[in-house]
């Protein structure tokens, strides 16, 4: 699972040393001495999703871990559960470092001096206190918001490699199903039948529960497959990733099971048309708000503007949904390096859902594509 | 996945009205007039962990919902995505509502008025800034801590059955793997098969990833399989649980895979003998420290005290993970209704691990076992 911190990179902050270099770089132009990289809500007990920021910088892939990172700083600190781990994982940059009993958070204060950033979005109101109160008196905390995040947006080539291998797992999961067919089965048991597919194809895990939505449950949001039976004649939303080696893929294609209704049929149209547009036109410069409007206006135009409410992608890499936003309200521009979604939809409720979605790694001049499956429409028995 | 807030209890609650009704008793002992049950570290991209006191207190088993609680307030909150399955789900007694756009905690801010509670470990230092920002100029925020956690420590009767159907569930999953066999097998193989043979068996999913620890990777806390060959003579920890209608089990059971050697069997009876006085120990009413050091006693007199390198066990219902501890540093007491686990281990570093699990509720007069599979050494092919 480790990450090499030189590897090349494909986007614009190439050469600029490793990972922790360039952190160091971003913490000292925001005026910090050290930043403390790491899950501060439930330290201990975190997830996968949590500790995001540490596998990127590190290579470690567990949980219960933390970095003091700075100009002079590269501390690792992880508990006894992990220490082997660590020792084959963690970058040879880091000093490594054993937290033992329940006082974690206090003896990891102890490595803190001067001006000091936490992400005050990964770190509890109380795991705050208690840091305030361990952390020796000249130490200044000083929230920040995302600094790693950022950083992670630019993918090398090794982690482009690991989501598109993520990606053409996932397209090979699909033709599987497809062959296999939907109709007559539960859309639980095609769920479970994915994530084994998956599984056996050499992934780490899905990267999200897979969804699998029939007729009218295709316009429900974020659908449970709870065993309703798929039947000929509907629209079928399927959505799915995988993780290979800690990255994460996301694709969502919508089939039929037979002849469906004009509605349903032109609705589809639009989608893959403004789908198109979307991924046609996006590229390193633009802003993720007029990203979005390139496939929304469309919709809209075609009259289905109050049916798609949600935003047009996100970016994905260690987490499925990490910046940046292609949304009306995003404030992100596009670089070379982010790996985003592109993902309009119609929904129509008590009637169908239409959702048709690509992965795309944003170049200098335009996209590559990492979705390969066809996006017309196609009949699955 | 609807809990029915009324059922009837087994603990030493029992009769004190609906789930909310006892919450809404509990925030006025403490001075408050509302307390806001949420997770708010990351809402609308929230796990079922986080969300567990919601789903308890209302039976909504989706994620991004927040609740407002006190004497005379149950609001129950949720997005757009989940609306249709919050009016299946929540319990009749809430008053639901919607919230909209990407501002859900402002708006929520606006249902509170007086002294308001929230939770400081599921509130990131951001968001607890938010709601300080949006809340109405009367309304004094305090921290409290536990106070949903502490109430569902008292399992009643049909999440018993859930966690007791889980517990069954998982034996039957043992089971299947000893008849299959282990020699030969990859410790990820194994994994992956205990998984889907929990889900073909009706789990929603397993409580967590299965460890499959075979010898030396058995002295290893957190073992992640990795594709190791299961060989002959060997001991092979395997610890898993199952989800069943939303309701976590937990057991270890260590085989082994032919002749081992003295050491090895003599750990194991060590911790066999520790684990049976526990369990034979165990009663309401006794400190949670007590009950760790009936176990740890004798492991420590046979010399393998510094092997037993975590507490006896923990509580289990919604999570995994949850109050009350059994540990040396815990300062829980035992009461009826609470299910817990009880798993001694030796681990020898560089050579083997042995653990034992049983899950079980605390009745009055000693314990209930859920966990039924044999405890003397069993050799699986």
């Amino acid at each position: 699972m480790s990450v090499p911190p030189e590897a090349a990179e494909v986007g614009s902050q190439a050469g600029a040393g490793t990972r922790a270099d360039r952190l160091a770089e971003l913490i000292a132009g925001e005026g910090l001495d050290q930043l403390l990289v790491a899950d501060l809500v439930t330290p201990g007990d975190s997830s996968r999703d949590s500790q995001a920021d540490v596998f990127w910088l590190t290579g470690f892939g567990g949980t219960s871990a933390m970095c003091v990172v700075g100009p002079e700083d590269r501390v690792f600190l992880t508990d006894f559960r992990y220490v082997e781990r660590a020792a084959r994982e963690v970058d040879a940059g880091f000093d490594r470092e054993r937290m033992d009993g329940p006082r974690m958070l206090a003896q990891a204060a102890k490595r803190l001096r001067g001006r000091v950033g936490y992400d005050e979005t990964k770190i509890s109101v109380r795991n705050l206190r208690r840091l305030e109160e361990a952390a020796p008196d000249d130490v200044e905390l000083v929230a920040t918001e995302g600094l790693v995040a950022e950083l992670r947006r630019n993918k090398d080539e090794e982690e482009i490699r690991r989501i598109a291998e993520a990606a053409r797992l996932t397209d090979e999961v699909y033709e599987w199903i497809c062959e296999r067919g939907l109709v007559g089965r539960a859309d639980r048991e095609v769920q479970l039948a994915a994530h084994q597919r998956m599984r056996e194809l050499g992934a780490d895990d899905p990267s999200f529960p897979a969804i699998v939505a029939a007729g009218e449950d295709g316009a429900i949001g974020h659908h449970e497959p709870a065993g309703r039976e798929i039947r000929a004649g509907e629209l079928v939303v399927m959505d799915m990733g995988a993780i290979v080696d800690g990255y994460c893929s996301d694709c969502t294609r919508t089939f039929a099971t037979g002849e469906i209704d004009d509605d349903a049929r032109e609705a589809y149209e639009v989608v893959r048309a403004a789908q198109a547009a979307a991924v046609e036109a996006i590229r390193a410069g633009m802003e993720g708000s007029d990203a979005d409007a390139v496939a929304r206006d469309p919709i809209d135009d075609a009259g289905y503007g109050d049916q798609f409410g949600h935003g047009l992608g996100h970016g994905v890499g260690i987490q499925v949904h990490e910046p940046p936003r292609l949304a009306k309200s995003s404030e992100d521009v596009l670089a070379a390096g982010d790996v985003v979604t592109v993902e309009p939809g119609i929904y129509q409720p008590g009637s169908f859902g239409v959702r048709i979605e690509d992965l795309v790694v944003v170049t200098g001049d335009g996209i590559r594509n990492l979705s390969s499956i066809d996006k017309s429409l196609r009949v699955v028995g």
